[in-house]
């Protein structure tokens, strides 16, 4: 840690916080500069009690944390990629490009059924669908529950994808883990410790979307608690931010690609259904996606988006879903995947 | 809903539309403009399936909805302003204005009881006191669990003070529901729709802090969880949105005050100490929430605010906390308020 | 500045960040920490050189300003309150708080006149209008340019009002400043360093609205060149950041108050009208700016709203603004102001 | 324009908001709804008073737009691509992907004409370069004026690259003009209206950056502004938007290529120094823009970025930028680009 203090602070002041910085557990070391003089608190800043609370001296101006608070999750912790495998094979984080996709809510066993059959023909490996759908109003359609499950397990021995779908309360881990191949923690809940405790311990593979206002810094802290939980694979999911922007639903982030790829070992997922809240920008989202680098993408289909029961404006069809599917092959040739 | 056609849709376009507007249960009413043809579709968009889906259609631009989504929480529903009694005789929403206050986590029992003593001596009706707290990283505190709900429990019992602690974990609700007075739900859990579920169904007043990045609607609609899962009690809690700005930890929205008095009959309840984020900004804060009608504040108070296990830089002592209260009394008299 | 090099950082590598440190005319400062070594560079950082280049080095993980940038409207270089004396003798940043009020735009002599009695009758000291317009599209009400600035002098003859109103081109300073008490420099323009050197060498009074989406550091800069050329006079006008909230048209930060206060010696104002978009939160937002210590409300006013050229939407009626008057008086007192 | 009344408004009020719809120029048409009445009222709203007004009447719960507000940049205007052709032959918005590529500020005549050589040499085919820069504090480097658009205008003899650079002064509009192949508005200016029409009016075709809080609708019109004034060759530039993300210095928003290639018929240019605000990011970006459909590309090279006089941080060396042309390539075949 580096604690700035105020110009002209007195020597007497000076001694209060050394007296602090001892107490808590660091070593303090002095440096005079022009106007102000700087403490730098020599310990391991994870470890220890934090010194942010020493602004609450007056004579404190600022205090800067020095080391990053991440470890698992880490480029330095683990330098190769980490890759998962999950039950059919399927390798993400690999020299493979996967393609998860299906649509936003299972609806009934005909149209997950056929958009299973139709993600699968165009080159999905992994079949999406949410059972368990978290809605801003209350009034809103809140899924199938465990019955969406079954029909995600029939689609799964008809079509040989694996399985992700969204887990939003603890006391369904068990039940979800049981279903799905990948759980995903959905971006309001991308901060919800208790949830990704209860699914790192499912021992299941799980996507971490990003929070709608979440700073790389904290996302990465989230993942940390899926591996200090003893669950290693861990996925990033970016689909877009919250700003001011209200053409897109979200602004999507594309240079988290590059970034969780410099700060973490775990594999990078972009959603841009989600990112752009609209069917038409998916496309160009999915070749910059792969361009830069993505490991995975997630995509929302459905065989009638004007009827879907929830988001039916993201979600592309099936006939569009197998064009996308074809228009992305020069861009993974030019990247060097598959 | 308004659905707006492109220019020059074709009348064969336009009655793909209407049908699938009648399909899906609202009657259609065409406006022909200079440019463009505008279509009304009645009915009631909070029991219909959404219109929003028919963007995907080419030949629509823009849908846009007219009605209001939440109903319970709204001034509509309830023509007068809603009043929270708690166990101990307090009122929330009512002429006087309520202080809670106590320390961001409950740390010892001597560190809560000695806030305990002082917050009431200067004025406070409810203590605050993290007892589970979510932490951005797994190796920060966590809190003392049960343990710290039981020392809250004490403190009520020394002092007649009502409690208010944060709920986090579903499966934790009855537990914490028989030590609390008050469930807070925090801000990372704004949008946890099961956890808002656990927390009504408890039966005990809820204080609902304002996601991180969420919209008046979308807060208005978490709260309606609350409303219709049969628990009337609710109360919104403002605490600083984020925006880009770095100096305060959030942005304290204190515009929320008059807009839920407008939209809403719940009481508002505004939350300084994680709006700034330090603790020099305090005092100031109180004033304008008390000014602009703010219903009680929420104040996190430490003996110690350096040595705190958690967030010290926003916590005011013990002796800072009895001034605010001196300082606040004749903004309470402007107000009209006690 | 302080220099953090990566872990396991070569002795040699250091080396080489140390040279350039001294070739950048600074002196380096090494200390060793558990994970980390992290370098101190002494010298003035205002006045160097900057040392942020040193992250393209790729031992350098990052590089953290110590000092404050702004210096002429720091608190510290002027311990008092600045004030500001207008030509009708009106003083802001004194003991009474000023009240500027008035149309959006200058549209004609009745609607301005008019305005210009009400406002003053009511207690108002200076009268805004709109000569010059920026507008969102090219297709909308540009302002009466020359001609409105001749309406705002006659009102000031015949009410003794000061005048503000708002410069928009750097070749127009000399013109406006003719006119103008106080010229005004729009949140679009907030960071047009041009237009703020043209306003500062007028030698008038300058009110500084806050970018957009400026930090409180680059508005405090933005002021910064203000002073810098020689003009002592400066406002600043908080009137709402960018968020992604949409209920209201920007968020009004009330935190700039106290925080400008704690930075700088210069007078603070709200403008309420912009900040809410909206006239039926302009109450509520007075008495919570006046309660935070606000200098000066700047309020837009306009006979009939729902018929202005511009902005009617959060635009108050001659009686509401009247009725605004009385209503901020308790708090006032409250707050020991007039 | 769309007019929703409140639930319960009288057929007195209601005729109120009627009458005042046809004063100001429009035909109402009403329709009732399950709760609340909708008018709409037809004209065209980019020519007529704006209604939006009308929500100052207290009957009224909110005006909605239905037109689009621009005209001259929307692909409905124009349905093809508009290309533009430089000096030098260049031509931007056909099927070759430019490069513009240059130090962030021109500092001496040797740093520019080094910098030239090599990015021609590299396939760059405009010189980027500041003469003027605007600084966020007046006491950093404010750029070498005139004397470094006579460098600029070397640079283009010896080696026939075509120039860009910024213009920040109504003033210097001829001057600059007289230099530069493109002049380029910066994003703190992108709302500076009267600088669009003085840099429109040179005839020059202008790079117009999108202000940092801009919305997409907001850009369009700024650009409207250049259109407006009769200059036809207009470059949209996206650059990073400000979002609370602090790991890169603006958030990059790659989903403008498709959305101003859907809404407008102008290039669309990307500039990842800037959106990153740091180097290592600028390939993985520069891929991005290349599959999404972007036009060009506008990146900072320095021979020496850690002794750059402005924002070293965030340039490339000069073989980091022939490395990075090189590993673009494979990304132009798969976009069908050159």
């Amino acid at each position: 840690m580096i604690i700035v203090l105020k110009p002209k602070t007195s020597k007497k002041d000076e001694a209060v916080v050394l007296k602090e910085i001892r107490k808590l557990g660091y070593r303090p070391h002095v440096m005079r500069g022009v106007e102000r003089t700087v403490i730098g608190a020599i310990g391991d800043e994870r470890t220890h009690g934090t010194l942010e609370t020493l602004v609450t001296f007056p004579q404190v101006e600022k205090v800067m944390p020095v080391q990053k608070r991440y470890k698992l999750v880490s480029r330095e912790a683990h330098k190769g990629n980490s890759t998962i495998r999950l039950g059919n094979g399927v390798v993400i984080g690999g020299k493979k490009v996967q393609v998860m996709a299906g649509p936003c809510s299972v609806e009934s066993e005909k149209q997950l059924l056929s958009t299973a059959e139709a993600v699968k023909a165009a080159g999905a490996t992994v079949l999406r669908g949410g059972a368990f759908k978290p809605r801003t109003s209350p009034y809103e359609f809140q899924g199938l529950g465990e019955k969406g499950l079954k029909l995600l397990a029939k689609a799964r021995r008809q079509t040989g994808l694996a399985i992700i779908t969204e887990l939003l309360s603890e006391d369904h881990a068990e039940m979800v883990a049981e279903y799905a191949d990948i759980l995903q923690i959905g971006t309001r809940n991308a901060q919800n410790f208790q949830l990704l405790i209860a699914a790192a311990k499912t021992g299941r593979p799980v996507l971490l979307k990003r929070g709608l206002s979440m700073k790389i810094e904290e996302w990465l802290l989230a993942g940390e608690y899926i591996l200090a939980n003893e669950n290693p694979n861990l996925l990033f999911c970016e689909r877009g931010i919250r700003t001011f922007e209200t053409y897109t639903r979200n602004t999507l982030d594309l240079s988290t690609i590059p970034i969780i790829k410099k700060e973490s070992h775990c594999p990078i997922v972009i959603d841009p259904s989600q990112g752009a809240g609209r069917s038409d920008l998916i496309v160009s989202m999915c070749k910059g996606s792969i361009a830069m680098g993505a490991d995975a993408l997630l995509i929302e289909v459905h065989p009638n988006p004007a009827e879907a029961w929830s988001d039916g404006q993201q979600q592309v069809t099936l006939e569009g879903f197998a064009q996308l599917m074809q228009e992305l092959k020069p861009f993974l040739v030019a990247a060097g995947r598959e």
